[in-house]
């Protein structure tokens, strides 16, 4: 090409609820720049070894981390002259909610966890990322089927409020969370009830699948 | 960089109501490749000249078509080695809607309009992009206030009705499309009513005010 082209690089924003709370997995950087600094785990396109940076976000996560997502989906792009000291350069952001057993498939101890809400000085301007995908998350809970990607597979409507409630931050009315539920279709029900305890049995719920890169939920 | 890079460009879809249906704003390229195709308007980001993205997409639709959108924002990103005869590639795309009357900035007879439902073959990938944005905004049309960008600044419920009708391609209940606005806090009502004319008057409303990129609203 006549011109000097962005370096071009991929960053995901894994989101967890751990202890109750909202946070992500950050992994500390082995190289320059940002030596040591927290991150988000991300890396520069290949284009000899990528078919998209879809597919370089999956590759660049199982290289670094050994974690491979079930869904990811792209946040936004995030360009600029100053945000990385290597060149001018443009981060494809990635967004996943991921159940924090899943993320023991990860390489052990590589990822560091930190709530949202009270973020390290990280690397880049991961720290911007990190609050775009958050706000569009507590956004997109009034509608989209993002959190039950926290759930197991089958969960009942108290779990799946339970969470929800962990993400906004705040108690959410029982009868107006279910009436949102089912008019955004968020879910399916199933024939199958919960199994012992002391409650009444309750009905389970699976999320309605989703693609592993669905553009359309935006 | 020690890696070959891709090549990095910004595209927008304008998208836009004319004769009552929805359609994009296209324009034939002047120049390799697919010269003399129909396309998105875009160009390569200049590292040397864009603050960011968002800036590219202002000067190259600034530049390309005379046309400088009062709201815009990140559809997505479109990459891979085989969009672009060039090189591995990477489209930004953006997407903006316009009223028809402000396209009269643009060049005269610069954009050349199709019906989102009857594309002609595209240059590029952009045949897809279009149908992601369409798809977005058939998504987003239940719940956020784009829209309303359709509309002049002052509206009737009645006008945002049938601009909401014309996008999805149905028409909507009354009653039901009134509470969802409601509840969705999506336009905010003015003490202006309508003036003159056959009917009663009718109250006045004005869009929730955006920023010209929110990401936010996805």
């Amino acid at each position: 090409m006549d011109y000097p082209q962005p370096l071009v690089t991929v960053d995901a924003v894994l989101l967890t609820l751990r202890d109750g709370c909202l946070q992500v997995a950050l992994h500390r950087r082995p190289a320059e720049p940002f030596r040591d600094r927290l991150a988000l785990p991300g890396g520069v396109v290949h284009v000899d070894q990528d078919a998209s940076v879809e597919a370089a976000i999956l590759r660049v996560l199982l290289d670094k981390t050994g974690f491979r997502p079930r869904y990811i989906e792209q946040l936004g792009v995030f360009s600029g002259p100053d945000r990385d000291p290597r060149s001018w350069s443009v981060s494809i952001a990635f967004v996943a909610l991921v159940p924090e057993a899943a993320l023991t498939e990860a390489t052990e101890g590589i990822f560091h966890f930190h709530s949202v809400d009270a973020l390290p000085a990280l690397a880049f301007d991961h720290g911007t990322i990190v609050a775009a995908a958050v706000q569009r998350l507590r956004n997109k809970t009034r509608y989209s089927t993002l959190p039950t990607q926290l759930l197991p597979q089958r969960f009942t409507l108290s779990q799946l409020q339970a969470t929800y409630e962990a993400i906004v931050g705040h108690p959410l009315n029982k009868a107006a969370f279910r009436r949102k539920i089912e008019e955004e279709g968020v879910v399916v029900a199933t024939d199958a009830y919960t199994q012992g305890g002391a409650h009444r049995p309750a009905q389970l719920y699976e999320a309605r699948p989703v693609e592993l890169f669905d553009r359309t939920i935006a």
